[in-house]
């Protein structure tokens, strides 16, 4: 029997999948909220600290002593400015060590990890745990891409791989070979709506995310759920291409019904590397 | 005596710039119009033809007709969609054979131009008429950029490069390290107004426009005027860096008292190729 499950919980909704497949499961959780990034739902029956993230280290005494030895971070945790994070004398001490204060996204989860495991912790991925969250090549739901969404799919891939290769973010939104809108800090669904505003007659586009080149598999693998089908539709876009292995789909099955009743498109894609 | 000017006109203020300098000047010039592109204020005491970008190249026989030898293009044309663009007959050859259907914008502007000189037309760049036009390397107005702003811009020249070379966009946000938006169809403004939205605290970050890689220089450079400022300003930015000999300063010395008047700097920096 697995003992219990330290989970450091970013924005959206995969905390609370997970949270909820573990008292499926009879596995017992521990909670690092986040200020900010958390939702506040997600936690409220179950075990948990509340830290700011420039506080965020001072969780390994509450996570010791709640007997967790297994850890996870579930959901993205957009970095903030140095200003913003007002890391305390740990954090700073942590991130001078590591780097942090020069490294971007990749490299400081890195280095968190890293950090973590050293202080003994065993470190997992949230597919490790959840085992049908990473997608699969194949397409869920009744509809596939047509030869134009192949196209764009391509060309989103290219472009997601370019701007994921700079740290920059992990997903692009291409329509009849124009890129519509690539993502930054903003994430998906405010690039969703920007662009559905910017959107061109005739079929509409796909939304494309990758994982980055050298991603830190244990950290923010990028993420689909039904709310972003839901932000696709109302984009006007006719699907959405992940890449198979390295992006992870909330609950596949229920993202499947979402695309069929909205008449969109969910292809897992293989990339070549 | 310079012959009379063909200005085919996109959005943006350059068009209305250029036949002002051109009526200080007495140099006669006859404005391709373009719907939805144009604006209709910049036309209304100066010769012209209006005509959507579909049927553009039925601009050829006014062009002709009025006496134009020279030809420009000024202001951006967003690239439409093949439904909305409605090529007619002479546009659907014309594309077909630069192969204009699977190209990217530079490609499809490079057919273009290489289309109106097998007409007989002379294409020049919008710089070659208003000289003081290219950003030079140098700070415009008192401000200039701090060692951390210095660090935002080589930042965002990195990423605006990369996307640059995938012919997504010209122009990053770039906040204390962390890239807040990157452009793709959607215009610098629309940038600008998001990356407001998604701001970190503490010190604010920089617009960064560069040329693309290997960018046809007669058309699209990037451009700042002093609405950029504007834009800038409103969205807590510290200042506006742009590639020197790559971009386009609308009347430098308005946008140098803008930037004063709204305690920013625009500074132009020379980019390794």
């Amino acid at each position: 029997m697995a003992g219990k499950l330290g989970i450091v919980a970013g924005g959206g909704d995969l905390p609370a999948r997970l949270i909820e497949v573990c008292r499926e499961r009879r596995r017992d959780v521990f909670v690092v909220a986040l200020e900010g990034h958390t939702d506040p739902e997600t936690v409220k029956d179950v075990e948990h600290v509340w830290l700011r993230l420039g506080a965020a280290l001072d969780a390994l005494e509450p996570l010791r002593a709640a007997g967790v030895e297994e850890l996870v971070m579930a959901g993205p945790v957009t970095r903030p400015s140095l200003a913003e994070l007002r890391p305390n004398l740990r954090a700073t001490r942590f991130l001078a060590k590591v780097g942090g204060f020069a490294l971007g996204d990749d490299g400081l989860l890195r280095g968190v990890i890293h950090g973590l495991e050293e202080e003994g912790f065993r470190v997992v991925g949230v597919d490790d745990i959840l085992d049908d969250l990473i997608a699969e090549a194949k397409t869920y739901g009744r509809l596939a891409p047509d030869t134009q969404a192949r196209r764009d799919i391509e060309r989103g891939i290219e472009v997601a791989k370019a701007t994921g290769a700079q740290d920059i973010g992990q997903a692009a939104v291409v329509q009849q070979g124009l890129v519509l809108g690539v993502e930054a800090v903003e994430g998906t669904d405010a690039l969703l709506s920007r662009c559905g505003e910017v959107r061109r007659e005739g079929p509409g586009g796909v939304l494309v995310k990758v994982k980055k080149p050298g991603q830190e598999r244990r950290a923010d693998l990028p993420t689909i759920g039904t709310h972003t089908v839901a932000g696709a539709a109302a984009a006007g876009l006719r699907g959405i291409a992940v890449e198979a292995g390295g992006t992870l789909i909330i609950d596949a099955a229920k993202v499947a019904a979402a695309a069929d009743e909205a008449g969109l498109f969910v292809v897992g894609i293989t990339v070549e590397p």
